[in-house]
């Protein structure tokens, strides 16, 4: 299977890169009176994943951003978002990834996770009770608290007023637009806690953006919540909707806790 | 000069790249004891850049972080940042970059700017009067108001408090920890504003950090001011600290003076 997974990825990575290219050469892709060019990566990023599996004896069901729910009758489920961070994509902020990961039915259950950064092109992965790689290095969660801490946090309007007290926290703050990599991010040591709470929550992430992260950061060692700090799970669908606190040593949690409006 | 200031990009970038791999891979390469990864990284990549210039017949003063002011008896002075977001490069994040300028005494009579992306190998570039460049297509600011308005700010324990209320501006926000490519990113039409405005500001930004930056950014059509919201000019030399706040149209001015603590 991490195989497989690797084969989308570089499927992915290629394609994207080249469309993206394109795009910034200002040739016309055929991106639809209707469509956005958001919307138009997001699209064809799938459709080579979907292009890729399509080709393979054995089948998955699968749960995509932009396909939904494709149930081919398999005891398992794909669950991937073909670009975490597209606004990143189209801008020309160059941070965005796939996440693919497989599992039953809900996040507790994944049993494998894979993010590629699509410009770098380094990949993160875990298999269940295996350890967290990037590439072929293990990945270690870093100790807290820390004289050099570092945070990534989502901000801006539609984050909750905590959100920006969270952010005076740490030595340094970062911002990063793709969550799966900046969870990744903290399972390297990079960071010390990824804070994501938006509000109203209806707008706040899908398990097809963190499923992958989540399990990678699990295995280098750290653990992630939701907003009201339990431990985060939720199941395989596109409905579901949660804010993210994701932290490398579980004693970043009290600082967090303890931050008020 | 464009042409040295891409032979000096391309060789950083490569010694960069190369010796990033080998500390990935765990590689011993002489950090001293008394060394930080951070101090070596940067004084490796000035050693390129001052070894490319000592190879050419045409002679400059050079202000650069590491090494200060060398006096070669030269009309001007190429200010450089030979790795600017170190902190990233070292955590792996990738996004930090190269810094040169050319001019003759202060920010204000810069007359090249070059900035390099040493991930990704984008040039952002400017001429002073000839516009602004990332690779070879030209780039323009962005009109504000934005429906879709992105800032990238300098957030964190050391930021003022105003900073964390800019931050609930913009529908989308970003800290990516690397002043030049953010300024670059500003005039590129990517985000909307880059604020960073420190406090004590005696950890703000020096010259060597800014000086391609704002130019490039002023030819796209923004303005570059300090935290009193003057338009910003200041000597080369490395004593001299700045706060930045950078605009793409210069109608953002007004919702960022307004913003209280």
């Amino acid at each position: 299977m991490k195989a497989l997974f690797y084969e989308i990825a570089n499927e992915v990575e290629n394609t994207v890169k080249s469309k993206m290219k394109r795009m910034d050469l200002g040739e016309d892709l055929g991106i639809g009176a209707d469509g956005t060019p958001t919307k138009f990566i997001d699209d064809a990023a799938e459709q080579v994943c979907l292009d890729v599996l399509a080709k393979k004896e054995k089948k998955f069901n699968i749960l995509s951003e932009e396909a939904g729910f494709i149930d081919n009758n398999a005891e398992k489920i794909l669950v991937m978002d073909p670009i975490d961070g597209t606004h990143n994509a189209i801008r020309g902020i160059p941070f965005y990834a796939l996440s693919l990961a497989l599992g039953k039915s809900r996040l507790s259950n994944v049993e494998l996770g894979l993010v590629r950064n699509l410009v770098t092109g380094d990949t993160f992965w875990a298999e269940k009770g295996s350890g967290a790689f990037l590439n072929e290095s293990p990945i270690k969660t870093k100790q807290y608290p820390d004289m050099d801490s570092m945070f990534s946090l989502y901000i801006g309007e539609r984050a909750t007023p905590q959100t920006h007290n969270v952010a005076k926290i740490p030595r340094r703050g970062r911002a990063l637009g793709c969550a799966s990599l900046e969870m990744c991010l903290v399972a390297s040591g990079a960071f010390d806690v990824y804070y994501q709470n938006y509000s109203p929550s209806k707008y706040s992430m899908r398990v097809t953006d963190i499923a992958a992260s989540t399990l990678i950061l699990r295995e280098a060692g750290g653990e992630v919540f939701n907003d009201t700090y339990d431990i985060l799970d939720m199941p395989f669908d596109l409905k579901s909707r949660t804010n993210v606190i994701a932290v490398g040593d579980i004693r970043a949690l009290e600082i967090l806790r303890n931050v008020v409006v």
